[in-house]
């Protein structure tokens, strides 16, 4: 059943174009996009007044504090690390004295999987995934969230890092990192994933088949060999970063190989136009 | 002289943290970091009461109408592509109605160049190249100046695509399709390239310095073997399509062998904490 959650579709996360093929609202897909990236352009509204928003990219991993083992399926909040500006702490307090449970932000992640090239410049396109999450962001002050929250974020990017540190934090480094965290109200995913579409009229004028190549460039993101730093004194590579680089590659290539497929037997799947 | 134009540093577009290492605010560096990036995370407030911002992932290109051989070195607006929604077009009226010059919108672009572990999970950190763009977008309404952006845009992701495309475009394709240009006000950039830096006790510590593997873990996306779509009907692939493909991945490698380089030598460089 939890595998059917979906965030409803409203004004503020609705997809218009090409929603149909392109537009999914289910937690997992969401969360998954999502999660896929290590950074997130988190944006606010530093000034009602100038009407500018104000975007920063920073670390970001979902997760649930009261029920650490929860699915993406089922319900996150976002969890946000880096410089935590004395402007965005002083906007999500005054959000807070207003009555909201903090600053209203919009989060956002695409990645490129691909150049799509047809007959006509128009029906050029890429292959992507794509989501935004927005929610209510405030500083985590209670200490044991925190410490939970930098050790999800630091598994997350690197799984078994955590306990592989340095251990405990000091004093300077717990005080001088802060963490958001932004509790979700909606969101949505959009993606495209298939081969190039082509008008009709097209593909059947000899002239222009005879002139235009089309096909597909995969842009694809992969981790290289582990390097050690110059005063690093392990003689062998961790086995969880060995095990992390080939992980990442494996899924990397693996959603490359299902893209490529399609384009060499043209199945038009969900997500395609 | 032209080479040494910044965008000024205001509240807006200052770089808070790290800001002498890291920040960057002349013209040259803030606009090659946009234009590296296929997409640009477009972030506006469709309601000055509900305080949300929205962000939208669009293909995006610099240029410059006016001043076509401009560099990127010089002033640049933000062209704009992709599913302009009517919900974008009447915010983008309803500011010009205001007296602005088009809707206020923040472009943020980020690219993780790969993961760098050191000792204290807190000095964790990323090497990632980051910039922003503010300015006030509309609709592109001068024929003339639509084309010149389809053409610059199809160019920027694939050189000489716009020419070896069916042309002229139709009718309906010129109809349906929208761009939006960004008449640019300020920005910044942000990079990390270099080793992980630890603190002095943690390195002169015995006991953690046989423990932890610090080090560095590459993150670079390059492109694949173009793949030929089920109806093209050209046997080779095109030179430019090719030159695309060698060029992208030199810059990304030649790029990622500087980083590497730097880890293995720790070179503390500009842009380095």
């Amino acid at each position: 059943m939890r595998n059917q959650l979906s965030y409803p579709a409203g004004e503020q996360n609705k997809v218009h174009r090409l929603a149909d093929k392109r537009a999914a609202y289910d937690l997992e897909t969401v969360h998954s996009i999502m999660n896929q990236s290590l950074v997130f352009h988190v944006s606010f509204q530093p000034d009602a007044q100038d009407a500018f928003p104000s975007t920063i990219p920073m670390l970001g991993a979902l997760g649930n504090f009261d029920y650490p083992s929860a699915g993406l399926n089922e319900p996150q909040d976002a969890y946000i690390h880096g410089y935590i500006s004395a402007r965005m702490t002083n906007l999500a307090r005054k959000a807070m004295d207003d009555g909201l449970p903090g600053l209203p932000v919009c989060l956002s992640v695409a990645k490129v999987d691909g150049l799509v090239l047809s007959l006509s410049a128009f029906t050029h396109s890429c292959n992507y995934r794509s989501a935004v999450l927005f929610g209510h962001a405030s500083l985590v002050t209670d200490e044991s969230e925190k410490l939970w929250a930098l050790e999800m974020l630091t598994n997350k990017i690197i799984p078994g890092r955590w306990d592989q540190v340095r251990q405990p934090p000091n004093k300077t480094e717990l005080v001088q990192t802060q963490v958001l965290r932004v509790r979700v109200t909606s969101g949505s995913a959009k993606v495209r994933a298939g081969p190039p579409a082509d008008d009709k009229e097209d593909v059947q004028n000899a002239e222009v088949m005879a002139k235009v190549w089309s096909g597909y460039i995969p842009l694809v993101e992969r981790m290289g060999e582990p390097i050690p730093s110059a005063y690093n004194k392990l003689v062998e590579v961790p086995e969880n970063v060995r095990d992390l680089q080939e992980e990442f590659n494996k899924e990397a290539d693996a959603y490359n190989e299902k893209l490529v497929k399609q384009v060499e037997e043209d199945v038009i799947s969900w997500g395609t136009i």
